[in-house]
């Protein structure tokens, strides 16, 4: 008989716990029992896996020492009230929170430093990094070799989506009281983001910076292990349901050879490279898929060390719920 | 008697021209006869102008003799077209096509590199630069005394509405359809553009830059008086009716003094600098406004020499027939 794992998945019934349910039983996960945990506000309703709809049970009440592997797919709070319970119990975790710190729980996307999996020890902690800085990942990865890395500049367009549901209300009715020339209401954003951009997602520190520029940068720097990496970020918000954009600059020390980037993006996991000339958009391909599209590959205008690219991701699926799925194949060997 | 001018606007009954006959009333700009001219397929309907709707005449059939002044804003085409015959009648002229070479029209912003103006001799020829370049322009010329500025990076996020009225109304159909759930047909554009984000604008070459990302390099740097400035580029198009957004990152061979840069933003011509911890939009703050918009100015994460800025800018107002007519009126005096 094949042998399974019994799992718990917190913040199931949240956007990316759901997707994260999905993908267990798409990639036939070989999962034992599902726990689906939440608050207290969302325990009692459902979630569909396998055809069954999986009760959600308070996250507070649950004894962790009935699962071996936990995904914190909620809030850093969440993290940090449950984090050690379920370590203490003998579980493995997984969080997606940006919570842990990276000595306790290194940021792991495997298409760029599956190695550093091979120095934890079970029961693991495991961070899977944040939707953008997943994506930016997989990308710059296979470039190391070719690219002598000086700097980083990246703005992120990022997808309402990742605000949860009533993000996702709000855009729809924002733009329907608009295009019916009905007056605007902002709810949950503080000013129209229908049909505008917004500067900044989340509230800036002292310094001018959110919390997803900082994690972006941090993230990023300890995936490529280049922890002086100068990187530039700005998250803004574009009136888009689903899928992140993120135009890129890189800097190298060297001129950098385009045949041998494509050539690169072309070879590399995780991956979906588009001809010259086209490019991907969030909507129209990332979103739903399993790979980071990239398109849009250039140079510096008079400027041979610069490489331009254009980015698309499925900030839920591969930014986030998939990542985390990927990490934990790579360790079920273990855990089993 | 108030002394008045002749002029003709080329280009009447587009988004841009359409404007800059609705500025020359609102600024009072000394105008005698006002000429409107179009191709042949718009000719014929007409355009308000002091309470009056003036008749759109075929370009090709004017006599540029009874100008003094000419605004091309139409597309380059026209101005190649046209703009020999009108230099030869004597007329000066503002070109907003970017169609000239700088050295027979330079671009001139106001706020920024005035003092081109005083080189030239009527009958003069004068580039309008692209909104994005003139943007810029305005935010970087007030920081180059506190900046030795190294490189550029801009993401431009441009409006639908510099593609014309057909890209406002395909945008405005596509969003309704889906909000509707019905299927999306794509016309003006190849794909869906509501609730997406595309990577370009226009066509990019065999180096897969666009025409726009090579005018905001070529115009900036003219303008900024550094022909060899490092400036990386991508102009992408939002879901936007109206108004630019760009996040632009500067970098400086020093140290940033956050307070100086503050103040010299606080202090220029045709800036708004919003508080710290806010942001301007560009459906929010810049459209319909004379000045750039500048918010979320701040340091880099770690890196003391870089300085990041977010603007806003109404693309037909402030980026093109306003800043024409503000070239105008630093002319008049030898026009007249």
């Amino acid at each position: 008989m094949t042998q399974t794992l019994d799992i718990a998945v917190i913040g199931a019934t949240g956007t990316v716990g759901e997707t994260l349910v999905q993908i267990l039983e798409e990639r036939d996960f070989p999962v034992g029992t599902l726990h689906l945990l939440a608050s207290s506000e969302s325990a009692g309703s459902s979630v569909s896996y396998r055809g069954k709809n999986v009760r959600v049970r308070e996250v507070d009440e649950f004894d962790f020492a009935k699962v071996k592997l936990v995904f914190f797919t909620a809030g850093p709070a969440v993290t940090l009230s449950y984090a050690a319970r379920a370590h203490a119990a003998g579980c493995s975790l997984i969080d997606l929170s940006g919570a842990l710190p990276a000595d306790q729980a290194p940021q792991v996307v495997p298409e760029a430093n599956v190695e550093v999996l091979a120095g934890l020890k079970a029961p693991f902690q495991v961070s899977s990094p944040s939707p953008s800085a997943t994506a930016l990942a997989v990308v710059l990865a296979p470039l190391r070799e070719l690219i002598e890395l000086q700097y980083v500049h990246v703005t992120a367009s990022l997808a309402i989506s990742a605000q949860g549901r009533e993000a996702v209300s709000e855009l729809a009715r924002q733009t329907a009281e608009l295009l019916n020339l009905r007056p605007l209401e902002p709810k949950f954003f503080d000013r129209q983001v229908a049909f505008n951009v917004l500067a900044q997602v989340g509230t800036p520190d002292a310094l001018g910076h959110t919390l997803l520029e900082k994690r972006l940068v941090r993230e990023l720097r300890q995936m490529l292990a280049q922890p002086s990496l100068k990187i530039s970020a700005t998250c803004i918000q574009a009136p888009v349901f689903f899928g992140d954009s993120f135009s890129v600059t890189l800097q190298s020390a060297n001129a950098v050879d385009l045949e041998k980037v494509n050539a690169a993006l072309e070879d590399a996991e995780g991956i979906e490279l588009v001809e010259a000339g086209d490019y991907p958009t969030a909507v129209g391909d990332a979103v739903g898929q399993d790979v980071v599209y990239v398109g849009r590959v250039r140079g510096g205008i008079d400027e041979p060390s610069e490489l331009n690219l254009w980015l698309t991701s499925d900030n839920v699926r591969k930014g986030a719920a998939l990542n985390a799925v990927q990490v934990a194949e790579l360790l079920i060997k273990d855990l089993l």
